[in-house]
């Protein structure tokens, strides 16, 4: 039986590592804190479109390509698991005044021309779809596509899984992936990757999220991913079975995960502005993570050597890359590449596979 | 030797039953979680002049009368346990408009006419004694002698003195005080008290506070505790030795302990109008207590019959009053009352010590 090391346990790790179990490898998880990390401190969005900008074609449709394997995905998971992890079924980005209106129509333009079909709403649309939303709301853009998961439903999901198809975890950091006595190994360790391998380049952005839950009286969570742009910071509002996790901030800031009063405070003032009633909403609690980040936005998915192969790299997108980077992982270490990954190959950076590591980044 | 009951392991239950094993009696303490509750979700502050208002003579002298006591107490305590709970020794009231200057003034000609020495300063002086504090601020009301103390290290200390002075300690909640088999009784559960005792007139008021760590880089933790009033809502900020404890909201919401994104965004918001650099400390902890109130905001110390003393009641000032809320109900327990307490006797309510109990008020 071959056997195959997965170096991180997120939810990229363990989704590889499941799948590559069920497809008869021997698999190791390394993780000195399996299901935590960025993984854990994420809002479960699945919105490729809803992001889309001009220009970014390629990670349009990287996003996309991942989002139609998405169903399957969960549907595999559900079967093994019992566990169901959708908490909306579609996201629709609102605009708060006529800049962020004209910014909708544009992303509506770019997505009808890369045959999408948004839904452009006017105020009594979003009204209608959202009704606690604010009155400041002026315009919106359905995607009746893009849903949103749990992500602690799905990593508690997916490490049950591993479990049940043989998965050994080992609650381990590793230093060196060449000490690691394996036939192949799958690097997955998020922004620790380029601590492993200095020539990816993969850096931590640190995002803050909240959890808030619902109280008896308080407005109703929203039916939808909610997402706008509000004194030109991003933020969402996702769904959950009990409340909304709302996000999220972003600082180029290192491994630093914790969470700043003034993170707190742009979070809650910006999801206020979309939803004015969650002040009653209990704050559950308020966390940071070291999403990996690329300098292309788009992550880092191929060979590194004839041993390694790279699954990481995923910003803010890792929940959504999760189908694409497993069917692809899973296609190098069989030798059958997906065509739909090619773009996310570590060897577009020139530094990649360069006999010398680069000098350490100071992550 | 006799044997006394106390019912409540917060900070006054646990520190009558220190001071009452050293006094040779032999004491339980009954309380599910000891060392928790309001008095783990408290600033610490022991200041009653600041909070002083003309005609409030009353609680004026009974947390005077304290707060004198409070440097021996604390001794006491540092004897047994070795540990300092003193966090800041002075206290600044300030004024952030031209209505907050003349309350500030106000209450500086009533603490005068107490025989007190409170400081006015002027926006310079603000400045001089505080550097970082916001520029807005135009007035300030020094209190030399008001300190401040952290109230985990006490409620810490106090569970060790105790333990040490061989209290016996037991996780159970009492639902009778009459089946208690002990010579005495000191009911000090805090808004809990009604439960047991329905005609004690005390109820729970939600207080939420914020506990914020220093992070590099960000402005120093302010020396002294600063009290100011942000659009009506009082705000407070208290040193710790790694950081600053936010307080507090207040709300009529019976035993609700849970956190609101409303209440973390005003004590965030009120915070920052006065220290205008805390966006860069972390956000530790936002926590909710039940603070035991009085419909005249004195607490309740006295003999509700031959076998109960109650020693509850006191609002936001709990800590503060410990030392003289020891002192009186170890007099009560030997018959030799303290005249400082007298204003706190239950009796003052006609209610109290009726022989049938009150309707259940439905906390």
């Amino acid at each position: 039986m071959r056997t195959l090391a997965v170096v991180g346990g997120g939810a990229i790790g363990l989704a590889v590592a499941w799948r590559a179990a069920e497809s008869g490898w021997s698999v190791t998880v390394f993780d000195p804190t399996v299901a935590s990390g960025a993984s854990r401190v994420a809002g479960g969005m699945l919105a490729p479109l809803s992001e889309a900008w001009p220009h970014a074609s390629r990670e349009l449709a990287f996003g996309a390509a991942s989002l139609r394997r998405w169903p399957e995905f969960a549907e595999r998971l559900e079967a093994v698991t019992g566990v169901g992890v959708f908490v909306a079924e579609q996201t629709l980005s609102v605009a708060l005044d006529g800049a962020d209106a004209a910014d909708l129509r544009v992303v509506a333009d770019f997505l009808v021309e890369h045959g999408h079909q948004p839904t452009m709403l006017d105020r009594a649309g979003v009204r209608a779809h959202e009704p606690a939303l604010a009155r400041t709301v002026r315009a919106g853009l359905l995607s009746v596509t893009e849903s949103a998961v749990d992500n602690r439903l799905l990593l508690d999901a997916l490490h049950r899984a591993c479990l049940d198809s043989g998965v050994a975890i080992h609650a381990e950091t590793v230093d060196d992936i060449d000490a690691l006595p394996f036939d192949q190994v799958v690097l997955a360790a998020g922004a620790a990757s380029a601590r492993l391998r200095p020539d990816l380049p993969v850096r931590p952005v640190k995002g803050e999220i909240l959890r808030l839950r619902h109280r008896p009286g308080a407005v109703p969570v929203p039916k939808r991913v909610i997402r706008a742009r509000v004194h030109g910071r991003a933020v969402y509002l996702v769904p959950r079975a009990d409340g909304i996790v709302v996000g999220a901030t972003q600082y180029e800031a290192g491994f630093d995960t914790t969470v700043t009063v003034g993170g707190v405070r742009d979070l809650i003032a910006d999801a206020e502005a979309i939803l004015p009633g969650i002040g009653e909403y209990e704050l559950a609690e308020a966390a940071a993570g070291a999403r990996p980040v690329t300098p292309d936005n788009l992550p880092l998915i191929g060979r590194l050597d004839n041993r390694v192969v790279a699954a990481t790299g995923h910003g803010r997108n890792g929940i959504l890359g999760i189908p694409l980077t497993v069917d692809a992982t899973l296609g190098l270490l069989e030798g059958r590449p997906e065509a739909d990954a090619e773009v996310a190959d570590p060897r577009r950076f020139a530094t990649v596979g360069s006999a010398q590591p680069l000098p350490d980044r100071g992550v």
